[in-house]
C-alpha cells in the first residue's frame, strides 16, 4: 500500500475534487470492510463525495468495490435466464410480491434479494413475514438451491453478500449523507448484482412519495443505475414511474401481501397493473424471453389467466417454510383488532391522495419503522384506498384504517382527512409511467 | 433538545450550505466534549464546515462553544495586563522560549498555553522538555499561582482547557479536515482563550516552511482571527511573516533552546530578531504598556541590556523544576552523539535556504514527529545554518548537523545538501515582516 493509500490522503483527494482511482475507491470498500478505516474516516469521505460527487468511472469502481467486498452468489450451474427488478421504494409499493412468481412463471428465475423498509412503510421482507411461517432468512447455500428447484426466491440480504454496503448504509443514515446518486447507485447494485442475476430492471420512483422528490433527480439516478450495471457487463433498464399517491388500494404489510394475491388472482388497481406490467415486460425483454413488449404482457397476462402465476406463488410460499392458506384465506394473515371505514363528509372526485399523508398514516398505525431496529405490526395499515379521479358520495368510505389501539387509529384518522382531498370536479388525469432509460 | 438538533439534522444543515445557529454549533461541540455525538458524527459534520465554509457569525459560535467547553482560566486576581502571543508555526520559530520572559520583564503578564509540534519539527512544549527537569504539566492551579507569582508561565494544554478541541482536533488530523480556516480559527482562540488573557497577538505565517503556503489564505486567517477574537471582547492584532527559510540558526528542540538563551544574552540572527521585536511590540501595545511602536521596542531591548528578561527566563526555568545550568554552560543540555560540520562544495552566496528541507532533515535525525505520539529526540537537530544572502567560500560549513546515528546524519546530510543553494551572485532581499491586521 502506497502512502497515497492512507486514509487521511484518499480523504483529502477526494475534498479537493480530484476523480479517485480504482486502488483508491478500493482502499475505501476494503475499510469499510475488514475495519481498517475508523468510521469518523468513513465519515469523512462519505461526506466528501456527497458534496463534491463522482464520475460515472469512481462509481463504477465503487459499485465492483462494494460488489466483491463478499460473496457474489454463483447461480451458473441454473439453466435459463436469471433476472430481478428493483424499486427505489414508494407508498404501497408490493409490486415484488406478485411480479416475481408472474415473470417465474414465464420460466425466467427471479432470484431476489430485498431490504426491510427504511421509509415510513414496511419493505418487502417486512410484508412477506406477515405470512405465518415465512421465513426470509435463508443461507445463500439454501437461496441458491431454492432458485435452482423452483426459479425464484425472496430473501433478505445476508452477512456475506455486500459487506461493505451493510457498514456504509448504517453509517450513511446517520451522518446526512444519504441522498447522494453515486453512493445510492453503488448500494442498489452492489447488493443487486451479488445475488447472481443476469439482468436487473429498475423502478425509480419520483414524486412526493419517494425517495427522489423531483423527476431530473431521478433521471440522474436511473441513468447513472444503468449504466453502471452495463459497464459491469449486467443488461439493466429503469423505467421512471411517478409515486405521488399510493401504488394500488392498500398500506400495510398484510393487507398489501392479501392485494397481491388478488392480483394474481386477475384483480387488480389500473395503476398497479401498469406499473407491474411495464416492469414485467422489461424483464422478460431484457433476457429475450418474449420478442416484444406485447408478447411479453400477452405471456405475462398468461401467466394470470392460466393460474401458473398463482401456483408459482404458492410454490415459493411452502417452500420458504410459510403456511400457504392464506392464499384462499385471505383472514388467515395477521388481523387488526380494530377496522373501522373512514367516510367521506362531502360529495364530489376525489381530487388527491397524497401518498405521504398516507405513509405517515401508516406509521402511525405501526406498520413502518421510526428507527432502524423497531418492529413492524404486519396487521396494520390503511385498506381500500379510493383513487384520484373516483367518484364519491358523502358518507362512502374513503379507505378502511386497520389499527391495533384507538389512540393510533384516531392519529390515522386525522392524518388521512387531510391527506385524501375531495373536489367538485375530477382531476386532470397524470402520466404514471414515464421515460424508459437504458 | 428540538428535534433539528439531532446529529444527522445539523449536519445535513451545513451540508446544504445553510448558515447554522448558536444552538446547533453548540450541539455540535457539547456532543463532542460529552460524546453524544459520534466520532462518525462529528467528522462528517467537520468535512461538510471544510467544504461549506463557515460565516464570520458561525465561526464565531464555534469558538465560544469550544472555548466554554472547559474550564477558563480565572486570572482576574492577578493585577496588570495579561497577553500572550501565538504563531502558526514555522521551521525554527522559537519565539515564544525568549520573547515571553522579554516581555514578562517589560511587567506584562505572559500566561503562555503552548502545543506540541504536529508538523516536520517539535512545537514550544518539546522544546522546553528538552531544559533538564522542565516540566510542562502543571496543573491550572499551578499555573494560575505561576503567573501571579513571576508573571508567566509556558505549560501545555491540560484536560480542563477547551477539551472540544483536543477531541476535535484529533478527528481533524486523521480526516483531512485540517486546512480549515473557520476550524482552525476556533481551535487556536478556543485553546488560547481558555489561558485566562486579555489581549493576543498572533503570527501568521506563509510560505513553504508554513502551515499556509499562500500570503492570501493566511491574510484571510488573520482576519478571521482578529475579527472573531473582537467580537469576543478580546483585543487581538495579526502580523503576516514569511517563513520560507528556517526563522534564525538552528532547528531542534535543544538546539533552539540555546539559540533563545543567546538571544536573551543580546546576540540574534536578524531574522530572528525582526520577528521577535515585531511581535513584542505588538504585545506592549495591545495591553497599553507602551506608547508607540519605538518606545515599545525600547523597553523590550531594554529588558534584553538589562538582564532582566534573562533573569526572568531563568526564575522561569527554576520554577517549573527544570535545572537552569544550561543558562549559563549549554553543555548541559542533551547532547547529541555526532557533531559534524557539513561543508560548501561552492563559493559564492547563499541564494536559497529551503525550510521545508531543513525541516525534513531534522525530521530524519529525530527532532520531530511522524505520529503524535512518537517521542522527539531533544538533542539532534541543525545548529549554525548559514542564512540567505551570506557570502560563502566552499569548505566553510553550511550548518552543523547534530545525531545520534551514522544512517539519519547521511539522510540529513542529503536533504540538507538540496535545500541549501550555493549561487554566483547575491539574492534580491525578501521582505520578512507583511501586513499588520486587527
Amino acid at each position: 500500500m502506497g502512502p497515497t493509500l492512507f486514509p487521511q490522503h484518499v480523504i483529502a483527494r477526494k475534498r479537493d475534487g480530484h476523480e479517485l482511482n480504482r486502488d483508491e475507491v478500493g482502499a475505501f470498500v476494503r475499510g469499510a470492510t475488514d475495519g481498517s478505516w475508523a468510521d469518523y474516516q468513513l465519515s469523512a469521505l462519505l461526506m466528501a463525495i456527497f458534496l463534491r460527487g463522482m464520475t460515472p468511472a469512481e462509481t463504477r469502481f465503487l459499485t465492483e468495490a462494494m460488489l466483491h467486498s463478499g460473496i457474489v452468489a454463483d447461480l451458473s450451474r441454473i439453466p435459463g435466464p436469471k433476472a430481478d427488478k428493483h424499486s427505489t421504494g414508494g407508498v404501497g409499493d408490493k409490486v415484488s410480491l406478485h411480479l416475481a412468481p408472474m415473470v417465474a412463471a414465464c420460466g425466467v428465475a427471479v432470484p431476489m434479494i430485498s431490504g426491510r423498509g427504511l421509509g415510513h412503510t414496511g419493505g418487502t421482507l417486512d410484508k412477506l413475514e406477515s405470512i405465518p411461517g415465512f421465513k426470509v432468512g435463508l443461507s445463500l447455500p439454501e437461496y441458491v438451491a431454492l432458485v435452482e428447484r423452483i426459479g425464484m426466491a425472496l430473501i433478505g440480504q445476508t452477512a456475506e453478500l455486500a459487506p461493505a454496503d451493510k457498514k456504509l448504509y448504517a453509517l450513511r443514515d446517520v451522518t446526512g449523507t444519504v441522498e447522494c446518486i453515486p453512493l445510492i447507485c453503488a448500494s442498489i447494485l452492489s447488493k443487486k448484482l451479488a445475488s447472481g442475476i443476469d439482468a436487473l430492471v429498475l423502478d425509480v420512483k419520483y414524486g412526493r412519495g419517494a425517495f427522489m422528490k423531483d423527476a431530473a433527480r431521478a433521471r440522474e439516478l436511473a441513468v447513472t443505475l444503468t449504466t453502471v450495471a452495463k459497464a459491469m457487463g449486467k443488461p439493466a433498464r429503469a423505467i421512471l414511474t411517478a409515486m405521488d399517491e399510493p401504488l394500488g388500494t392498500s398500506v400495510g404489510n398484510a393487507l398489501e401481501v392479501a392485494e397481491s394475491v388478488r392480483f394474481l388472482r386477475g384483480s387488480h388497481a389500473p395503476d398497479l397493473g401498469e406499473v407491474t406490467y411495464a416492469l414485467g415486460e422489461q424483464m422478460l425483454l431484457l433476457v429475450g424471453a418474449a420478442p416484444d413488449a406485447a408478447a411479453a404482457r400477452a405471456k405475462l397476462a398468461g401467466a394470470i389467466a392460466s393460474g401458473a402465476a398463482l401456483a408459482k406463488f404458492r410454490e415459493l410460499v411452502e417452500a420458504q417454510h410459510g403456511d400457504p392458506a392464506f392464499i384462499d384465506d385471505p383472514a388467515r394473515l395477521p388481523q387488526a383488532r380494530l377496522v373501522a371505514p373512514l367516510a367521506s363528509t362531502q360529495s364530489g372526485f376525489v381530487a388527491d391522495v397524497d401518498a405521504m399523508g398516507v405513509a405517515l398514516a401508516a406509521l402511525h398505525l405501526g406498520a413502518g419503522r421510526v428507527k432502524a431496529e423497531n418492529p413492524v405490526d404486519p396487521a396494520v395499515g390503511v385498506d381500500r384506498l379510493v383513487k384520484r379521479g373516483a367518484p364519491i358520495r358523502a358518507g362512502e368510505p374513503l379507505c378502511v384504517v386497520h389499527a391495533n389501539s384507538e389512540v393510533a387509529a384516531r392519529e390515522a384518522v386525522e392524518i388521512l382527512r387531510q391527506a385524501i382531498v375531495i373536489a367538485a370536479a375530477a382531476p386532470a388525469p397524470v402520466k404514471l409511467i414515464g421515460e424508459l432509460i437504458g
